[in-house]
C-alpha cells in the first residue's frame, strides 16, 4: 500500500495541478456543493500543499505515520463508511453500530435496556418486548451483552439479522437489520448464566447459547455439598425460523453438560459443518467460598494443566431431540448427559490450562484455542478429531463418563504466541491474529506453519478482536479492531470511570499498525462483528403509513389523515392521533382523573429522516416516531392538571409550536 | 493558517528529511513506544511523502480540503483533545462528553435516565437520586435535556460544575466535574414544562429555569375558557450553594409571567450583570385545539409581527424575595406578576416575529435575538434599555400591565442574515455566528457594523451552535459546532431512525469551513458547552478507599480489607464485601427466600482505570465500582435458587474467575 515514489520527482510532476487545486481550495465552499460539503478540490488531484502539511504536522505534533493514519480513516461529509461494526453494548444492554474506517458511532440499538430517546420501552409494543425477556425472579432492565452474531447463509454474512446475548440473565435477542430494530427476546430458566453466546451455524439454523457458571438446571436450589451431582452446565441450540425472522422455542433444545465452566463456543463450517466446539475452564469444579475456608476461586480453578474442549455433533443432536430422547426441564427440551454420551454427541479433547478463545478457521479444518495462562495457541485438527471419534479412539473418560481424545493426536500443532493468548480472528491471506493479554499486543501468525510473523503493540486489557467479515468462510482482511478495556493515558481525563478503547489496525499496510484510537464511552463493549456496509439494505421510511416496526405490517390501530378522533368508552379514552410537520391532530386530549388513555399515534411523514417525537409532561412518556411508523401507548392519568405535550424532534422551523395539551379534569 | 508556500521550493527544501522520515516510518512500531503508539517519525519533521499522499487521496477520494481537515482533527493515540464539549443527550436524559477537535465521545454521564453500564439507578444512592427527581404524577425515567450550562466565576467557565435541564418534566440537575457524576436533581410543581434552562449568572449565584407552555401554576387544573386569567408562565431562579455544590431550594424563588410561551433565556454579564433576558413566542395566547374548531397552533401563534423580550432585574428580584414579598405556590416562593410590575422587575421590549435565540454578547452590552420567521438578527442595546427603564420611558403596556419599551429606541440595529436565524455564538475577534435554519448555513457577521462577512454551508435542520468558551466574557474562537438534527445522505444507512450530525467548523481558517461530520447516535443532542480541557481537574481514583461518589466522603458502610463479613438480623442480611483483582470477598452469599439483602460493597483498588463491576444474575443488579468507590445495594430475594454473581469489567487475566454465588434457600 505505501509505495515510496522519490519525493522530488513526484513533487515536480504534480506542481502544476497542486497549485490549481490550492487556488480552488482558496475559493472556499462551492455554492453548488451539497450542504456541509467542505471543499471543492478534485479527489486525488494532487497531494496537499507540503507547506500546509508541514505547518499542520508541526502545530498538531503529527508524525509521518499519523498523517497516513489520518488519511486512511478520515471520512469526509457525505462519504459512506466501508464496513459496519456491530459491537455489543456490554452492560448497556444495547448494540453499538460503528462505521469503519472512520470509527464513528452511527447508531445505538435498544435491546435489553429501555432507551427513551428512541422510545424503546416507552410504548406498548416495546414495553411488552422488554417484559417478554423477564425471568422468574422478576423484571429486568439491563443485560451484560457479550457476543453479537450476524446471520449467515452458506457461512457468509447475509446482512439480514443480528443476534445478541445476555450473560447475566441468560437471554438471546433477535434484531432485524431492515430497520435495526429488536423484534424478539427469548429466555429459559434452564440455566442461570451463560457466556458462549451468540454463535450461529453456517446457515443460521441454530443460535448457540452455552452456560458459564454451573447451577442446578431449571432454577432449582442445591447446596454446594451436592455440587458434583446437582450442578450442571448446558448448551442451548435455539432454532431460528428465517421465514418468520423469529426463534422457535418449541423447536429449540439443549444438551446437559458436566458442571465445569463452559466458556466460549464456535460452530464448525464447511468440512466441520454440523459440529460445535465449546471450551471450558474450572474442570477442578471449584465454587469459591473464600470466607468459608475455601481457596479463592481464581487459584482453585487454575490448578489443572488441561481443561476440556467440548466437541458436539449438533446435527445428530437435533435428530436425537426430534426423536424425543429428551427430558423437559422448566420449558426446555434437554438431551441428558448420559444420552449425549451414549449417542456420541459429546466428546472431550484436552486443552491447555484455562482456555478462553475458541475460533474455527475460515476453511473449517481447524479450531484455534487460546490458553490464557499459556504461551501458545493450540490449533486442533477437526478432520483428525472426527476420525478419532468415528473410530472411538479414546484415552479415557471424565468423571461423568464423557470420552476423551488424545491431545497430541487431535491437534495440528501449537504456535508460540506470547503470554496470555485470548481470541483469534482471521484474514484473507492465511494469517491468524491473536490478542495477547499480558503482552498487550496482537500477534499475527501463519496458519500454514504456525509461526508468528508480526506483533502489533496495542493498549492495555486487550480482549476480543474483530476482523472484516472475520467469522465467515471468506474473511476480507483490511481491518482489525482490538477491543481494549482500559484507556488510561489515551484520552483527556473524564474522572475515575474511563471509556474503553477500540484500536483500529490497518491490515493492508506493509506492517499492520494501529491507525485509530476510538474511545467507547458506554458499557463494556465486549465483542463485535464487522460486515461490508453494502450487504445491508436498510429501509428509509416505513411503508405503508401506519406500520408497526415489530411486525413490519400495518398496525390494526393505524390512523389515516382526516380520520383522527377521540373515543371514550367508560374510563378508557382512545385517542387516534396523527403527526405531520408541524402539528399533532388532535393537539388537545381531554380526560378525567383516573382514566386510562389509549394513544394510537401514526406519523403521516414519508420523507427520509422526518422523525417526530411525542413527549407528554410528567407521565414518563417519550415516543420516537419515524416516517410512516405507528405506535400505541397506554397510560393512566392519576392526577388532575394541565400537562403540555409536544414534538421532541427538531422537525421544522415551527417545531416549538408542534405542541398541545393533555387536560385532566378532577373527578366529579 | 493556510500559508501557501510555493510547492516546488518547499518540496526541494524538505526532500531530504522527508526521505529520512519515510525510512523511519518503514521500520514500523517503535518497540520502546507506549502501548498503541502507531508511529515513531518525529512530529512535524516533514510533510508526508507526496507519493503516499497522492495514492491515498486517490484511493479514498479525498480532496485538498479533506486532507487539511483530516490533519486538523485526527488525534493520535495518547494525544489529548484540546476542548471538552458537554452536549445534552436530549431524550436520552444524559450528558455526552466529546473531545474537540477529534469529535470522539469520551463519556456519557447518567443524569435523568438509568444507565446500567455505569450502575446509575441500580444501587441505593443513585436510585434515591433518580427518585428525588420524580414529579407528582409519578416515577420518571427519562428527560428531554436541552441546555447544559457550565458553572462560571466572573463570567468565565471555572470547570467545577455542569447544570442541565429537563424540558418535558421541569427539572434541573447538578453534575460535579470532579468525577463527572450527577449529585442532585431538583423540581417543583410550579410549572409543567420549561425551555429557558439552564443558564447561569456570571458567578453562578443562580441557575435560571423559565417555563415554556403556559399552565395554571402549581399543577392546578383549569379549562382553556380561563386561559387568560388562570394560565401563567414563570421563571425560576435556583440558588446555587457553591460551597456545598448543591442547589438550595429554600433560597430559590420564581417570578410569575404572563401566559405567553417564554422561550430561551440568557443572563447579563459585565455591564448587564444583574439582568436577565427571556424571549417569548405566542403572545397571541393560542392553545391549539385543531380538532375542536380552532386554528392549528403553529399558524395561530405566528400572527403577531412582534413578541416580547422579557427584561428582568434579577438582583432586585432577589431583594424583593428576601423581603418576603412572595406567595408560596406548591413549594416555591413566587413574586407575583403585579409585584414584579410595581417593583420594576419586569419590562418588555418588542422583538420581531417568533424569536428563538437570545444571546448576550461577551462584553455584556448587547443581546442578539434571532426571529425564526424573520431575516434579521436584532441586536439590543442593553445600556440604552437600562436607561429607558430607569427613566420609565414606556410606550405602552401588555394586557397584564407589563410596561413596554420602544423597539427602535432599545436596539443597536439589525443584521440582514438570511431566512430563519436561530442561535448566535461569539468568537474572540468581535464576530458573531448565527445558525440560519432555512438556508442551512452558519452566518458569520460583525458585531461592530452588523454586516455578514461569510456564510458556511452546513447540513439540514441546523439548530444550536456552540463555540469554544463561547458563552463566557472571553470566547476563544478556534472551533464552532453546528448541531444539525438531520443526517440523511451524510452517513451509511442505518434504517429509518438516523443519527444527528454535529459539524465541526474551523474558525482559524482564512475561510471558516466544516472540517468534520460527527454522527450523534443517541437522543437529540440539543445544545452544548465547549470548555478548555485543561480547566478541568478530574480525579483519577476515589480517596480514601470507601468513598461515596455522591458525597465524596467515606461511606458509613465502607468495608476494610480483612473485615469482610455477613451479618443476619432477622430477614435482613448485611453483606460487607470488598472487590480487588481477582475476587470478591465474600464470594458466596447465603440467604433465605424472602430475605432482604443489604450489600455494602467497597473496591479496594487504587490503580487508575481498575474498575470492577458486580452483576447478580436475575436480580436486575449491575454495579460499576471505580477504584476506591463504595456502593450500597438493597434488594429482595423472592425466589429460591442458585444465582451466579461476577465481575462485569474485564479487570485481569483471571476476570472470568472473579465470580461467586448468591444461594437462596427455600423457606423452612
Amino acid at each position: 500500500m505505501t509505495r515510496h515514489i522519490p519525493f522530488v520527482r513526484l513533487a515536480l510532476a504534480t506542481a502544476a495541478p497542486a497549485t490549481l487545486a490550492l487556488a480552488a481550495a482558496c475559493s472556499g465552499p462551492d455554492p453548488t456543493a451539497a450542504p456541509g460539503t467542505p471543499g471543492s478540490a478534485a479527489p486525488g488531484a494532487a497531494p496537499a500543499a507540503s507547506g500546509d502539511l508541514a505547518a499542520l504536522m508541526k502545530a498538531r505534533g503529527l508524525s509521518e505515520d499519523d498523517v497516513t493514519a489520518a488519511l486512511k480513516t478520515y471520512t469526509p461529509t457525505g462519504k459512506k463508511d466501508e464496513y459496519f461494526v456491530f459491537a455489543s453494548g456490554g452492560h448497556g444492554g444495547n448494540v453499538i453500530v460503528i462505521g469503519v474506517p472512520s470509527m464513528r458511532i452511527l447508531k445505538y440499538i435498544g435491546v435489553f435496556t429501555p432507551e427513551p430517546w428512541q422510545g424503546y420501552g416507552f410504548d406498548d409494543p416495546t414495553r411488552a418486548l422488554l417484559r417478554s425477556g423477564d425471568r422468574a425472579v422478576g423484571e429486568l432492565n439491563w443485560a451484560d451483552m457479550h457476543h453479537p452474531a450476524l446471520s449467515e447463509t452458506g457461512g457468509e454474512y447475509d446482512g439480514q439479522y443480528l443476534f445478541v446475548n445476555d450473560k447475566a440473565n441468560p437471554r438471546v435477542a433477535v434484531i432485524n437489520l431492515k430497520d435495526f430494530t429488536t423484534t424478539q427476546i427469548v429466555t429459559t430458566e434452564l440455566i442461570q448464566s451463560e457466556h458462549g453466546a451468540t454463535f450461529v451455524t453456517p446457515n443460521t439454523d441454530y443460535i448457540i447459547e452455552s452456560s458459564q457458571y454451573p447451577t442446578p438446571l431449571g432454577g432449582a436450589y442445591a447446596d454446594f455439598t451436592k455440587f458434583n451431582d446437582s450442578y450442571r452446565g448446558a448448551v442451548i441450540l435455539w432454532k431460528f425460523d428465517r421465514e418468520k425472522g423469529k426463534i422457535d422455542k418449541a423447536q429449540s433444545f439443549a444438551i446437559e453438560l458436566p458442571p465445569y465452566m463452559q466458556d466460549l463456543a464456535d460452530a464448525g463450517k464447511k468440512v466441520s459443518d454440523g459440529w460445535l466446539f465449546i471450551n471450558s475452564i474450572n474442570t477442578e469444579r471449584c465454587w469459591g467460598g473464600n470466607l468459608e475456608g475455601n481457596p479463592p476461586l481464581e487459584s482453585c480453578a487454575s490448578q489443572n494443566d488441561m481443561d476440556y474442549l467440548h466437541v458436539i455433533n449438533w446435527k445428530k443432536a437435533a435428530e436425537i431431540a426430534a426423536a424425543g430422547k429428551t427430558t423437559t426441564i422448566s420449558d426446555m427440551r434437554v438431551i441428558g448427559l448420559q444420552t449425549a454420551i451414549d449417542e456420541q454427541l459429546l466428546t472431550f479433547v484436552p486443552e491447555p490450562k484455562s482456555p478462553h478463545g475458541v475460533d474455527v478457521t475460515p476453511d473449517g479444518t481447524g479450531v484455534v484455542v487460546g490458553g490464557k495462562l499459556d504461551t501458545h495457541t493450540t490449533v486442533y485438527d477437526i478432520p483428525k478429531i472426527l476420525q478419532l471419534i468415528a473410530a472411538k479412539t479414546y484415552t479415557g473418560k471424565d468423571p461423568y463418563g464423557v470420552p476423551i481424545l488424545d491431545f497430541k493426536a487431535a491437534i495440528k500443532g501449537q504456535c508460540e504466541i506470547g503470554l496470555g493468548p485470548l481470541h483469534t480472528v482471521f484474514d484473507d491471506k492465511g494469517f491468524a491474529y491473536t490478542s495477547v493479554f499480558i503482552e498487550s499486543v496482537v500477534a499475527k501468525w501463519s496458519l500454514a506453519d504456525l509461526k508468528v510473523v508480526d506483533k502489533v503493540s496495542t493498549h492495555y486489557n486487550i480482549g476480543h478482536l474483530v476482523s472484516a467479515e472475520g467469522d465467515t468462510v471468506s474473511p476480507d482482511g483490511k481491518y482489525l479492531i482490538a477491543m481494549n478495556k482500559w484507556a488510561l493515558d489515551r484520552f483527556a481525563g473524564v474522572g475515575p470511570l474511563l471509556p474503553q478503547n477500540f484500536q483500529l489496525v490497518d491490515l493492508d499496510a506493509a506492517k499492520p499498525r494501529v491507525i485509530y484510537d476510538m474511545p467507547l464511552p458506554l458499557g463494556e463493549p465486549h465483542n463485535a462483528q464487522m460486515i461490508k456496509a453494502d450487504k445491508l439494505k436498510p429501509i428509509e421510511v416505513y411503508k405503508p403509513v401506519g406500520t408497526n416496526p415489530l411486525t413490519h405490517e400495518k398496525d390494526a390501530f393505524a390512523v389515516e389523515g382526516g380520520k383522527e378522533r377521540i373515543e371514550r368508552n367508560g374510563t378508557d379514552v382512545h385517542v387516534y392521533m396523527t403527526a405531520i410537520r408541524s402539528h399533532f391532530t388532535p393537539d388537545i386530549v381531554r380526560a378525567k382523573e383516573g382514566d386510562t388513555i389509549h394513544l394510537h399515534l401514526t406519523s403521516l411523514e414519508q420523507a427520509h429522516d422526518a422523525t417526530h417525537g411525542l413527549a407528554i409532561g410528567s407521565h414518563d412518556i417519550n415516543i420516537s416516531l419515524e416516517p410512516g411508523e405507528h405506535s400505541n401507548v397506554t397510560f393512566k392519568v392519576p392526577k388532575a392538571g394541565v400537562y403540555p405535550l409536544y414534538c421532541t424532534e427538531f422537525c421544522s422551523a415551527l417545531h416549538l409550536e408542534m405542541a398541545g395539551y393533555l387536560l385532566v379534569e378532577p373527578k366529579g
